[in-house]
């Protein structure tokens, strides 16, 4: 087979089962997104590419793909567009573009795929899609709770029962650096080694703190405070307390406390009750953050299952005047993962391609099938034709291997007496019933089988 | 406003409204396709670029978006990467990598955008989704009749009730070109002056003829039979006729006038049955096609609502040998315009956000506004919250401005008594409800409005 029949490196084809387990996970987010109040937005697959440039950091422009200009100018190598690296950027760009026809509140939500020039691995790709929710215009603690409610009703209802919701907020962070004693020039790579803690643990972590210039009294006392709080996993509660005695006078830090603990209330009673765990040591990576910051996880998988946080000066960038937002990103691939590792796709995210199949006698009869087929459609049944005259062994053979539930078969007996031969392919057997009555049968069979007709 | 915040050049953002127009359409499309047996499909939106090269004809080489090596590379102004012109392409190469798991009789559609260089105009798009439908593995006329029906469905549904679907065959084509006395050094030149006819009228395509080098005699004789054709429109039988004794003694050209013969009569009762014009002035740009030709169209848009045909030799391009395909794409992009021209979207398409707002009367209810909005959502409402204490008056005039059904508030008194008030936002009615009753009275109340709730 030549290179040319592979797809691109990091990306995939979605054959028909994946993309209907894709498509059960999307349609459910999507329900809870939209019971939520949120709206859809798509916006393109590329941007201009000034659009993208020095908003994601050096690593992030790195990352990005770039598209030739077209015309006489491709010999030139130049680059004029650049595929979207994420869904953020975009809004942005859409909320100064429409700014005077947008509600106040601009709450959306956006499922759409993007693409990063990443090293691929496993469950890492250069195309992936990512299921967003962003609320604009308000400073109010209640958008965090609405989010962590929606991801956690998107990730009960999926039938997740272990996962947990990490809560964070910058302004913690930054008071606790003060009060453990990192300076704050220090305070930017005391959090780029701080996001590995999962990864590395936390005697690596020290290490490279050291590394960084961090002094070892202060790495040592906030990596011994860290260590202490790790223990209190399921009880928010207590970690609040350690938290806000650990930032008490520094009024920045006593607020964010103030507010995880809000976002804890008005929590309680909803999806996410019982699912925070107020985390410290959550720094997440991009540094546009300037609030709460979150993430959803599970036991059994490295990294998140989604995250977010509040940015209130970012979606303001292409107006020159800030607009506060908050937003929640679910990873759809990493979801799949983990469901599929665990098995957790319901019968019918599995169903094949079609329930029924019509098989075609002869040529003469074609048209006596084409119309069979219509009836059985018309009465809400998914059908496939067998296209070709053939044996009948060989066409109930293909029926099995398809798994289709059910074939339908009209030879010269049955067309003479004005009848329809059934055979249901779960338990062998066969009716005859007349013509007139053979969708109704057909989808009586495809009861019997425990199959649903939609 | 910077250029930066305007999308690139030929490609759009879909605010909420044209989403749900999207959707809608989208919906109805996947769930005909799937009624007819065929699977779904997704592939990358990038390719690698030598996949893509030498596939589309000159023209399409120049149209395609190629991506730049990343890394250190990109210095080079090197591309190794393209972005999807169609979808055929993609899956041929599926068809070639997937080979031994995927069924004989592959029918699979696929709904995703693909992306053309071209210069942007009015309903022509730089990026513009297409909806496939393809059925690989057999040479039976069968294949044909269940495309054109399920196109015809598709468009019954969509409430076109003016379309026709015009049919052709290429080996009808070239009996034609024979018969009217073209040299077959010619066809290529003739197909391409015949595919303006519509665009351009007769007397046009017959001085392009001339230009390129067609004897008048020939182009004169072929112009006098399509003009007197073109009066028979809507009569298969008759222009069938016609067509059988131009190509008469022609063997290819009289098997392919038996070939629209009997698609005709295999789509006799079904979707297409009166829909379908024999046009013999139908040429399809694609040089591929290599059996029918079909297109589906409506009088007020210049161009066709989509198209496709019979192409056995283009699928098997990866592997080496043929593969016998006939495929149908429906343009999203000119679907949509149409329906938008006409108004013929239903209400649920235009349906807004959310059909109830919960208000927020102070800082220390809010975690009871969010528990009410939790109880409406369970009843399967779509809810919306006022995410900061306002004003009533400011949360009821934003809730009109969003076009929102039904407003709850619980104020101090409600809250005091355990009851909450409905707002009724079409008639402007107020009751006041035990607050247990309070998401039954909400439904309640969106009946009476007239709306149905999912």
């Amino acid at each position: 087979m030549s290179s040319s029949s592979l797809p691109a490196r990091g990306t995939r084809d979605f054959l028909p089962d994946d993309v209907r387990r894709r498509e059960y996970v999307v349609r459910l987010v999507r329900d809870v997104y939209e019971r939520y109040g949120f709206e859809p937005l798509e916006t393109p697959a590329f941007e201009n590419l000034e659009t993208l440039t020095g908003k994601y950091g050096e690593e992030g422009n790195r990352l990005i793909f770039k598209i030739l200009k077209r015309g006489e100018h491709e010999a030139s190598g130049a680059a004029d567009l650049a595929l979207r690296y994420d869904l953020t950027v975009p809004l942005a760009r859409v909320a100064a573009q429409y700014q005077s026809t947008l509600p106040k509140f601009f709450k959306r939500y956006q499922i759409q795929p993007v693409w990063r020039a990443d090293r691929p691995a496993r469950g890492r790709f250069r195309e992936f899609y990512q299921c967003d929710i962003d609320a604009l215009g308000s400073t109010s603690l209640v958008v965090e709770a609405e989010l962590l409610a929606a991801a956690a009703e998107v990730l009960t209802r999926l039938g997740f029962a272990d996962f947990e919701l990490r809560l964070n907020h910058r302004e913690a962070l930054t008071a606790m650096l003060e009060a453990v004693g990192i300076p704050p020039e220090r305070h930017a790579d005391a959090l780029v080694a701080l996001d590995k803690l999962d990864k590395v643990g936390i005697d690596r972590v020290a290490a490279e703190l050291r590394e960084r210039g961090v002094a070892a009294e202060a790495s040592d006392a906030w990596m011994e405070w860290l260590g202490g709080l790790r223990r209190d996993r399921p009880d928010p509660e207590g970690a609040l307390a350690r938290l806000r005695s650990l930032v008490a006078g520094r009024p920045a830090g006593e607020a964010a406390v103030a507010a995880l603990e809000r976002v804890v209330a008005l929590s309680a009673g909803g999806p996410a009750d019982g699912r925070i765990r107020i985390d410290p040591s959550l720094a997440r990576g991009l540094s546009y953050y300037t609030g709460a910051i979150m993430e959803a996880a599970v036991p059994d998988l490295a990294g998140s299952l989604g995250g977010g946080g509040r940015y209130d000066n970012l979606i303001g960038m292409f107006l020159g005047r800030p607009i506060p937002a908050c937003g929640f990103s679910l990873g759809l691939e990493r979801i799949l993962v983990v469901m599929a590792e665990r098995g957790m796709f319901p019968a019918a995210a599995a169903r094949g391609a079609a329930e029924v199949m019509v098989a075609l006698w002869d040529e003469a009869s074609a048209a006596d099938a084409l119309a069979l087929a219509r009836d059985l459609r018309a009465s809400g049944l998914r059908v496939d034709v067998y296209p070709e005259p053939d044996r009948p062994g060989k066409q109930f053979k293909y029926a099995a291997l398809r798994q289709y539930d059910v074939v339908l078969l009209a030879g010269e007996d049955e067309r003479r007496e004005g009848t329809v031969t059934i055979k249901n392919m779960r338990t062998g057997q066969q009716v005859i019933v007349p013509r007139a009555r053979a969708a109704e049968a057909a989808g009586a069979q495809l009861t019997q089988t425990g199959k649903d007709v939609e």
